[in-house]
């Protein structure tokens, strides 16, 4: 078609190419979810249902992304890894991140209803999610990317809990909760936890500890087969008819899953040596 | 809280502010749409609902937004114009395109039963929309950007139209009507839709043919009011009961009005010189 | 030639075209200039030779660069202001910093015995200059560019200018002249310089309060040219000799003038409108 | 001292940091150095004073900037590779491109005169360099950009060797020459130069076919030092007068070596683990 005398506007466009070789990771994080989830009645600290909605949501951006090798997540932000030689988009940033932040926004209004049942919850408004895009070069600076993020589920999870059990059970302010966790470690707050509440930390479900991680694993099916007689090319089979054979196969599907483990320690990455393959 | 030895990581993140004194765009379109809209049934070559479904979107992007001066959409694509001083987000680039692209894409999905009610097209899948930021130094370069968009929105209803008459009502399969097309000027595909189709170009909804431009007006409703009596301050009213009294007020509201007008010629700006501003 | 198997590595190099439609400065700055002014014994406040230098190098950038619409230098740097609609280099800013500050330093080095003879000051050691891309979207942001380069020549000619009497002829210590400096105003230092040392800030050479301005001015010359007599076609003319004729032709050309004054004010643009031309 | 109201134009300038954790490789070229050997008379296909200049300026930068680990150059083209963990001027390309170019500059004019005495061919005009500032994320990267950069020296003074030679001596114009090599590959250039000029390409200069590789060596270097006698605290020595002392020590010293050797295959590298270090 015809172009017009405004099109020159175009060459206002900048080129935002990722560099080569290098992990691309998009994080999102919900825009005013604490607000958010005071509306619409998340459970503190951490809402069952919110959660695994954020994890629906993922698992709908890395089904329609195949670079995607992992996603983590955590409260309500969710990191994306694409493959270092990914070439989505060109690798261009801007792309990357609205894609993924876009789709994961509407898979979430999407899906709400089988989360929060209308009839209990439905949704008060539409949320949005800011993304980034970060570069890391190494395989070390990847996973260390990772392990800062759910370092930080740990540390939240661990604060978040035994604050939310001097309001709830212990009858504290906000204010007053706050002041009392000032300066405690972690030994103490998980002390606390346990003489004045008799709640174990560690027996608390692990989404909740470790946040979730999703990669894509292979499975193994087998399957039966009926393979239906060749007909004779003859018609002088003198033992009678041809008979039906039965074949088992080996089917192998790739699906998504939800892990709820540590991504820090060595062993996640040894027994999964595909995710970061050799550095070069 | 305490720092992990992971977060060096955060020295990765890259800056990207825009250039002060820019307009700033954030173009946003959908990804796949072509599918999509054959996925739910949209009517060719204009969907009304599709489109009023884009402008809902816009709207809360724009509601929430207070820097957007004005918005133009057509088809499944729309621009946002933030104010060249604007100062939201610090003008990340990110940021303003992730958090306008997925709140788009939630209120989208949210609104969606109220376009297509559920019993007769529910939501087959969650839609995504990709998003770019583009800046613009001048005001002429903003107002030829936008008149870009207008033009394209102008030169491909004007095929569609013809197109899908001459597949619809001509019996003409994609490839023929394709072919037929080839090379026709404007005016012939006016004339061949009045001659052959009985139709008159011009008499087409003005939506389809400028597409929707959103800006915020002001309007202005005269309120009555009663205003209590005061209480008299000693007993000595002779004259009995003190009496209420009415008082009419001029109240002005901030509202987002939904335009199909032409946007490229000079008028459209002269009468909203506030959009603009001086240059300086 | 063949292409070889490493040839991939050049698409790890990124774009970095500057903005259309902006103004794009480069301003280049000398590295560790207050050093090297000391190892070439430059005079202080300012040092004649060194400035003129400076306008040397920088005049040839200009001439090599049509583009370059004017030049601004005080003390150690440069601030060149290409044309905002330039397409030197494609308008990379990569480019355009590096064979500026390069030509810069390689002219400076070359026209360095020009102004400190070799028997009085040979060059030491070869200096180095950063460089720095800035882009400007309209003119009044390219006007106060320049004021505010121009204002910062002022404050620290002035501020330089009563510190060195102060040391040189007031036989105070740099760190007593600093403290003694603390605090005043404008106002207090001229009169300090004036009362103190006789010497009148306003009667001090406008280089040094204003810095240099480099712009190409048309110079029209008149060339008297003397045109040969035609041959005559036929040998029989029988009046004599054919006689030469004198003409006289306006020849215009471009030269590129340094001057010391007012770049703030509005009067310099004013008479020069085809600097910054139309804002579009 | 006082801000001006002009200084809000700072906010103008943009970061450009270069990402952690990459190898930064500044490389530069001759702007023009067609013309430019020509006016100086070079010889063709290599001068050998004009490489050696090159080389002198490189060690120039490279003295300078202690984060340079290696810089190899070729023809008119030179690149410094800094350590990916420098945090030299914060890491910002602008900074590191300019001061490198503009050093390499300065100094290649300061050095001219070594190289070509001033009674046989004075420089005629200052030479510019463009450079630009490219990343690369692992040692296997870095390499290959290296590797293709001495191939690139390889096959262009293969081809020019030949070229020359044809042209030189075979008494071809330049654009039968051409048209006589076209097609022709390695092993038909080295029989052409060997057959019908008696020239064996691999007996040229190795810095000709391998260009020139400048790493910082340490070097150690034993020093014979006299030690003076301590004075004897009281005078009642009977053995007579104390003794000088003589002591050897080893003394280490960094100094820029110039090699001329292949950096394509491993042997390079495991001699010199420290150059790249362990990647992580």
């Amino acid at each position: 078609m015809a172009k017009s005398k405004f099109e020159y506007v175009r060459a206002f466009e900048s080129e935002d190419r990722c560099l080569q070789n290098c992990w691309i990771v998009v994080r999102i994080d919900g825009k005013g979810f604490s607000k958010f989830s005071d509306k619409h009645g998340f459970t503190k600290p951490n809402d069952d249902r919110g959660l695994r909605l954020m994890n629906r949501a993922a698992q709908e951006v890395m089904a329609q992304h195949r670079d995607i090798i992992l996603a983590y997540g955590q409260s309500d932000e969710y990191s994306f890894v694409f493959n270092k030689g990914t070439n989505t988009y060109n690798r261009r940033a801007s792309k990357l991140m609205t894609t993924v932040v876009s789709l994961f926004a509407s898979t979430y209004v999407m899906q709400w209803p089988q989360y929060f049942p209308p009839d209990t919850m439905p949704l008060q408004y539409p949320p949005a999610f800011d993304a980034r895009v970060v570069l890391y070069p190494t395989n070390t600076n990847l996973r260390d990317y990772l392990s800062w993020r759910q370092v930080d589920c740990h540390i939240n999870n661990q604060y978040n809990t035994i604050f939310w059990k001097l309001v709830q059970e212990g009858g504290l302010s906000p204010r007053d909760a706050q002041e009392k966790l000032k300066g405690t470690l972690a030994a103490d707050k998980n002390e606390m936890l346990f003489t004045d509440f008799g709640t174990n930390y560690n027996e608390l479900p692990e989404m909740f500890k470790k946040g979730t991680v999703l990669v894509k694993e292979k499975e193994t099916t087998q399957i039966t087969c009926t393979i239906p007689p060749k007909p004779s090319s003859s018609g002088d089979n003198a033992d009678g008819e041809p008979q039906e054979q039965q074949k088992i196969i080996n089917k192998t599907i790739s699906k998504i899953a939800h892990l709820h483990v540590d991504i820090i320690k060595n062993e996640f990455w040894k027994t999964r040596p595909h995710l970061l393959g050799d550095e070069s």
